[in-house]
């Protein structure tokens, strides 16, 4: 089943403590779309400008997503630039170009409106509410925000939190949202604004899933070389989706294999800048982690 | 099988965002023993004031704790205030006065000395040494450190881990023992010095143990209420090593079990003040918050 996400495509430039890349593929919806492949269709929605090079829309073509909703606009690609030390949960932002973003206005062609799985990335969340109400009858309605729409338009994302299904957030944004320190009880409170599943993202710390009478946790992949943590979360996101509409499965347990099967496509994106690393595994490579989260995780039951 | 800890007795005074408390029961082997009453008989090596009060010793009695190598010297027992603000993994010292510990040199009552697992919690190396110099042939050794000991003894701590099978020990001190950033790196670093097990601590974020060849991720326990975290850390190494003694198995397997066993003991410490909490449980509550935590942790296999 075809996943519909609306997002961002946009040029990385970016140092760590381990090396430097200047503009180079990124985004949100790159990739989430790139990451959900792996699993089912993808249908894209973003904008680029005229400086868009064709190899990356090769590229995104190659993996099967769908670009008839990425809108080509006069103007340059929105640009992002950023470095992180070595505490690599902590990304500091240089310079923000939105330059084509700033006037976008998501329009779905008319064959992505019956989308049953939607994935709103981190946008302006009357952005995320404008495009559900383009979409007919979605199955499962997923979004992303961050600590700059909580703080400046949070009445609207409550708004928006009403039509979704699924939050992915960070921890520290939970707590935010919230306005309450103990992550439980914030998770209790954001549940209570519309979203049934909150994904709540915690880096090298792995992921908490609170759902109805349920949390699930899942560790992050122990990596040797964590080089890059851009797209993480968006990865995560991709992988995560896109398994649920692969299964078309939404009880407790498909979310549970959900959350490993996103735990996974981050541990990939964060070995490489850019989308190098996804563009390098196969199927056989996550599975073969997947397996390893289990026994990373696997402990006998009580006598 | 019993278990010899040595470390602190103390009474602490602790101010949260959520109460405050002065002159409480507390100290390393306080809360070590505690927990590890829970599976097995404890001996215990400190040193305490003469106004230390009888309650406290009629506690320790009361959970099967040998008290003969807990040594009363004239003056005043070892004190902690402390301070939490929101941030509970981070805890901020007001006053350290080690009094009678400042003269603290462990010795054991000649019915510790055939003593199979022992417990050095965070003292000195060179009086860590000195203890296990005093066991005829245990047959597992743990122990802690801190940054304290990490900056100002390291040659010391090192000469004291040879002799260590694990290691329980923060995240951040075990980057800093290592003298790297990537924790799987470090752990390989720190287990190459002779513990052949590193605990790796990570306050609400659980615990990694690297083994040969081996790691395994427990989260820690999700409470609504965190009150005071002071004594997780050696209440988890209560449980564990607690564990360990009574089922008297070391495999891959039982080390896993012993990690949730500890992780369960430390959330229950962490709802009150001092001992409080664990003043209460009963073998019950331990068996029903582990069948909580494989509830947590669990997903099923890959198709």
């Amino acid at each position: 089943m075809s996943i519909l996400v609306v997002g961002s495509v946009a040029f990385d430039s970016i140092k760590t403590p381990f090396g430097e890349v200047d503009e180079v593929l990124g985004g949100s919806a790159s990739y989430f779309s790139t990451a959900a492949s792996f699993f089912t269709d993808v249908s894209l929605v973003a904008v680029i400008g005229d400086d868009f090079p064709q190899e990356h829309i090769d590229f995104l073509q190659s993996r099967n997503i769908d670009l008839s909703g990425l809108k080509k606009s006069p103007g340059a690609t929105f640009r992002w630039k950023g470095r992180y030390d070595y505490d690599l949960n902590e990304a500091h932002t240089l310079e923000t170009h939105l330059n084509v973003f700033e006037a976008f206005k998501p329009e779905l062609p008319a064959n992505y409106k019956d989308a049953e799985f939607v994935f709103l990335a981190n946008i302006d969340p009357e952005l995320q509410l404008e495009v559900l109400q383009q979409v007919s009858n979605p199955k499962l309605v997923a979004c992303d925000t961050m600590n700059f729409w909580i703080e400046g338009k949070k009445s609207a994302l409550i708004k928006t939190l009403e039509k979704v299904d699924i939050l992915l957030i960070n921890e520290a944004e939970v707590r935010q949202l919230a306005n309450e320190p103990n992550l439980v009880k914030a998770a209790e409170i954001v549940r209570s604004y519309g979203p049934r599943i909150l994904v709540v993202k915690r880096g090298e710390y792995g992921v908490l899933m609170f759902g109805e009478g349920s949390i699930f946790s899942a560790p992050a992949y122990p990596l040797e070389e964590v080089f890059d943590p851009t797209g993480a979360g968006d990865t995560f996101a991709g992988g995560f989706i896109g398994y649920l509409a692969a299964t078309r499965n939404l009880d407790d347990h498909s979310m549970r294999k959900a959350t490993v099967f996103g735990t996974v496509m981050a541990s990939f994106t964060v070995e490489k800048f850019s989308l190098n690393r996804l563009k390098e595994i196969e199927y056989a490579e996550i599975s073969d982690r997947y397996k390893k989260i289990k026994l990373l995780t696997d402990f006998a039951d009580i006598d």
